[in-house]
């Protein structure tokens, strides 16, 4: 792989940060959003089993109708794409065959031969102790996500402005998500930040390496 | 910010999988690992809090006392580095009154000029309903901060295995958590892809964007 030098990739990372202000006016080209919800989908997960979907929320109405429910926040409406990213609520055995039979049509070979990994599925998910707690699981998932779409991002020199204050029984309300498999988990909105916004030009604070690395 | 282009990362988030067999030969050049632990010191967490802490775990005692807490997995012992993830068990005032301190210094100001930042992160977190789910969301942030060192591994031309199947209490009770303010979240495995892992070449499973984005 043709490596990034270290010093662009922290410098990248340096300048990242959550964004207070966006630019109503400057909306990501489609190039580079499309691109960044290829990030999406390509984010790892878990046995790959992908428990998330990614609705990017552009409809102004929609914008409006979430932002009281995001404790007011400004981002929500003034950002050039808007992402909620949802938890699948649940694993089941259905979930797990699907992936074997997606990845077995796409591998050229016989879904028996997938049944090793079919199994660990559902001895470690759907029936094992890890099933009693399935949405926390999937949300750390849903995480990764967000963690590589923060990056992906700022690599390709969009902000980000990633989003845990709002409430998720009125987002899963308003987007109408109840009868659905999957509840919100977490916000991203993305574009560019206003020249405005004092935020970007604070010191990022960090505790020291010393403490948060311990090596052993 | 100088941007990648899209193709770059693109290319680089396919060429990314979960290694199943490290060459056990081939070390990380400590430049690239110094950026890597410097990447995980960077990540985004809720509230700038960072309630975590990252074990790099070179000791090979250690390490062979881990595999077999760790479904006996070769990578365990196989990786360059070995980094475990730990979330903190609870946030308390005090972590709140630090997080402010340690800005207020970075960022020479009064510190209570940060109290609404403060009292917001009490209500919230110490005090709120998020209270009583700390756990999960510390093991959130932890895994932001894992979805990023994947992604910047991967631009450094680093492979990684990101491992979920290991024994939690098995990991703490090894590592000596216990009695600290932390436990282990998630394991990730760092280094390079062996020549013979035939899992390099399967081709990606990914379920189509058009099923996993949806417009709004």
């Amino acid at each position: 792989m043709a490596g990034l030098s270290p010093d662009t990739l922290l410098d990248t990372l340096r300048w990242r940060y959550a964004v207070k202000v966006f630019d109503p006016a400057r909306a990501i080209p489609a190039d580079l959003w499309s691109a960044l919800e290829e990030s999406l989908v390509l984010s790892p997960s878990s046995y790959g089993l992908q428990p998330w979907k990614f609705l990017v929320v552009q409809d102004p109405e929609l914008r409006a109708a979430l932002r009281p429910a995001s404790w007011n926040q400004a981002q929500i409406t003034d950002c050039s794409h808007l992402v909620v990213l949802l938890r699948r609520r649940t694993i089941t055995a259905a979930d797990a065959d699907r992936l074997v039979s997606v990845t077995a049509e796409r591998r050229g070979i016989e879904p028996a031969l997938l049944d090793g990994y079919r199994q660990m599925m559902q001895r470690d998910l759907v029936e094992g102790p890890r099933s009693h707690t399935i949405g926390t699981w999937a949300a750390n998932q849903v995480y990764i996500a967000l963690g590589n779409l923060m990056t992906c991002a700022a690599l390709l020199g969009v902000d980000t402005c990633p989003i845990e204050g709002f409430s998720p029984p009125d987002y899963d309300r308003i987007l109408q998500l109840e009868d659905t498999p999957f509840q919100t988990a977490v916000v991203c909105a993305c574009g560019y930040r206003n020249e405005t916004d004092k935020y970007a030009s604070l010191a990022k604070v960090r505790y020291p390496a010393t403490e948060v690395i311990e090596h052993r």
